[in-house]
């Protein structure tokens, strides 16, 4: 066996024994023992202290035998540390008051030092140290443009009509906030890999709201930073991408997270052969009877036809409620027919 | 001056005079008359109120000299007929109670007779009378999937879990409300037709959650019964549907709908050379500068290339407090560059 986790040296397009398997958003809400200690612990609680997300990150790890740890966090954590008010609201998401909207607004906007992040960085050795060497440990890092959109938006949104607003007409107060995420974020991902994390995913989930020249103009420059400031490898991620895909690639990352709506093989062709992926299981697809999720899982795998550089994950998070049979029966069918 | 609307000879791929504008949600929120008039009157009184329906699809006519009336109406109009519940929530949007959830709910569902769209098709006939013959009439009619998805979620959702669910666990469910909903929009649809309607679209707004084997198998059916029932031009439209254009085409439509997160000439080329298409300037553009806007109007502009069969639109609908001045400049930008 390698001391090098296997999810490492899948991203890195060698020949693997299986294909590597992990979810995203598998810490947290789809499972019991999670539940069980958010009825004694809010969500911040749990994330700023070490002991508690360190044990919320292996539960899944212990449960299903996934070949990675993904750090238990928000994507908005980082910005608690730049001065900015952030309330995770049930049935909501994470509510920003005031929301950013002025260059007074971004001047205020510190960018920590990264003994800001202690607790999260204290989390990562302790799983780190729990792992084993095959086993990989994913760091959390939010996306520029998904977190600006938050923080503009004050709300989650389905359109991001403020972000776009702010882009065309304050393109220096957009890039000056882009420009502190991007260093905040640079900052912090780093730590994590200093700190043990094996890997970085930027999650930047909404960033296909935008159009290709858009993403060019306003995100590029900034997820290009965070991204480069990183001496472990990386995952670039973003749901609703299929046109984006040769951007995100341009832009950088080992891998290039795929969501459903485009078939693993097209979605390859388009990031590149030079990239890895990560992906592409519809998430609902683990609400579906045991024939129709096998079936999906099967396609995804024989789309990846067994070539270097395929990480088998969710196109996107785990949907709260999912059954943790299901969850388990991808693992065992991944490692079972991913196997070579 | 043929006899023909413009808007038709275009989508019929005939050279025109000039490229016709015409704007998703143009009838509604983004103008002050209707603001003025929504004061007195809740807007299902409006959508039911024949007079009170052809004044306000009659409005951005009137104001921005469009090409297209559209019909004021909401996508859960038609359901109203079939014995569902359905409230139009302010800040959330259509809420059904109870959510449509087994075989026993779709059993209990109407397909109604034309007839119970009376004040529907009455407002067809009144706006078709005060148009000219060079301005076309547009019918609304809404995609079965979309609708289906409110349904089933019971409210606007971000990921239709429960609408995805039901369709892998109950696919005679599924399909038996499909069903009776595309009986039910091809009834619609084919009586505003009758009444007027030079075109129809079908709006299929959130279509484009689906992968592609999903939307074949679930939801390509359907629509096509829709559009096949329609002996005037329909369009067929969704967003974020860049890897279900060519899906889509088949299904059915004249003319097919493009958002802004994939080029105009790319979306052609996958929707296919037979196929017109409509859009695609990104609704938040309307909040940019003069000279940005104008900069995206004109790339819409280029990628079509002055090529028969293209209508410039917004990829999705306009946004509420949309500035009308920026409507304008958009209409007059498109008529006098799309002159040919």
């Amino acid at each position: 066996m390698s001391d090098t986790p296997l999810l490492v040296r899948a991203l890195k397009r060698e020949p693997v024994e299986r294909t590597p398997v992990w979810f995203m958003r598998q810490a947290g809400r789809s499972l019991p023992e999670y539940r069980a200690l958010r009825e004694r612990h809010s969500f911040f609680q749990i994330a700023e202290t070490p002991e508690l997300c360190a044990e919320v990150t292996l539960q899944p790890v212990r449960r299903h035998g996934v070949d990675a740890a993904v750090l238990f966090a928000d994507i908005v954590t980082p910005v608690l540390g730049m001065g900015i008010d952030v309330q995770l609201v049930e049935g909501i998401g994470p509510v920003v008051t005031p929301p950013v909207a002025s260059a007074a607004d971004v001047g205020r906007l510190r960018v920590p030092d990264a003994s800001a992040f202690e607790p999260v960085l204290e989390a990562v050795r302790i799983v780190r140290g729990e792992l084993s060497a095959g086993q990989a440990l994913v760091g959390f890092c939010g996306g520029p443009f998904t977190v600006a959109g938050y923080l503009v938006e004050g709300r989650p949104s389905r359109d991001f009509a403020a972000t776009k607003a702010l882009m065309y007409r304050e393109p220096a107060v957009w890039h000056g906030l882009m420009e502190k995420l991007a260093d905040t974020f640079a900052g912090y991902a780093a730590a994590q890999a200093r700190a043990g994390a094996d890997v970085v995913q930027l999650f930047d989930s909404w960033v296909g709201v935008l159009s290709p020249a858009d993403y060019d103009e306003f995100v590029a420059p900034w997820s290009a930073r965070v991204l480069a400031a990183l001496e472990v490898p990386t995952i670039h991620f973003g749901t609703g991408t299929a046109t984006l895909l040769a951007e995100m690639a341009a832009t950088g990352g080992d891998v290039i997270g795929l969501d459903w709506r485009i078939p693993l093989d097209e979605g390859w062709a388009r990031a590149g052969a030079t990239k890895a992926v990560q992906g592409n299981l519809d998430p609902t697809a683990l609400f579906a009877p045991r024939a129709e999720l096998e079936r999906q899982v099967r396609d995804v795998l024989r789309r990846a036809a067994g070539r270097p550089g395929h990480i088998f994950n969710v196109g996107h998070g785990l949907l709260p409620n999912t059954p943790v049979d299901a969850v388990q029966l991808v693992v065992d069918l991944v490692h079972e027919e991913g196997a070579r």
